[in-house]
C-alpha cells in the first residue's frame, strides 16, 4: 500500500535526519502543528519551530540506529539504539504521519532495571 | 494485505486473552518455540510452556487495554495501559508473528521520571 510505504519512509527519514543533525531536512518532515509527547514525564511540545529547537538544543553527542520499524497506513512504530558518548539506551517512537509529514511523535525511553525475584525458574538472563 | 490483517488480529488477541486470563486461548496463539524477551532486564523466556507459566504465575490483578496497534506484514507493535490495583503503567510490545502464531515478543516497561532541567521554555507539562 502506498500510504504504508510512504509512512515507513517518513519514519526512517525522521531518524536519519535527526542522526545527521540535518536540520533543514528534519524540519521539512514536520507538520506545522506537529505534537511531540513524552508520556513518562508528561511533557509536550507543540509546533514545528519549538520541536526543531528542542532537538537542536538537546545536549550530548547522540547517534541513532533504527533496530525495528513497523508501518501501518498512517501510523508507525520503531525502536532505535541510541548511544551518547559511552552511554547506550533504547528509544521507542510511535508516529502519526499524514502524507510526507509527521503530525505526532510519542517517545518512550525504557531504562534498565533489576528483575523482581520469583521467576528465576523460568528465565535466562543475558550477562 | 491478508498477512498484515492476520498479524494485527493475533496481536490484539494476545492482549485480550492475557487480559481475560484465558490460558487455553492464550497458549494457542504461541509458537512452540516462542521467545519472550525483556531488554530492560536482559531476561528471556524460551518456549510455550515456560512462557505460559510465567504469565500464569505473574503476581497482581492486572488489567490490559490496547491504546495503539501498528501491524506490518509479520511484525506488530502496540502500547497498552496496564492497571494493577491502584497502580497504572504503560507497556510497549513488539511482535513477530507467523500465520496465526506469535514467534517472538519483546516487552518494554517505560517508567515515569522527572524531566531534566533546561527545556522549560519549550515544553508544556500535564499535571
Amino acid at each position: 500500500m502506498e500510504t504504508t510505504e510512504q509512512t515507513r519512509a517518513v519514519a526512517r527519514r525522521y531518524v536519519e535526519t535527526l542522526n545527521e543533525r540535518d536540520w533543514s531536512a528534519f524540519s521539512a518532515l514536520l507538520a506545522d502543528d506537529v505534537l511531540y509527547e513524552m508520556p513518562q514525564t508528561g511533557e509536550r511540545i507543540s509546533g514545528r519551530e519549538r520541536y526543531l529547537q528542542f532537538n537542536q538544543e538537546y545536549p550530548g553527542d547522540w547517534s541513532l540506529t533504527v533496530t525495528r520499524l513497523v508501518a501501518d497506513g498512517r501510523t508507525a512504530a520503531l525502536t532505535m539504539d541510541v548511544t551518547m558518548g559511552d552511554a547506550a539506551m533504547v528509544g521507542v517512537v510511535f508516529f502519526e504521519v499524514d502524507g510526507d509529514l509527521v503530525r505526532r511523535v510519542t517517545d518512550f525511553w525504557p531504562e534498565p532495571y533489576e528483575p523482581p525475584a520469583g521467576r528465576e525458574h523460568l528465565v535466562e538472563r543475558e550477562t
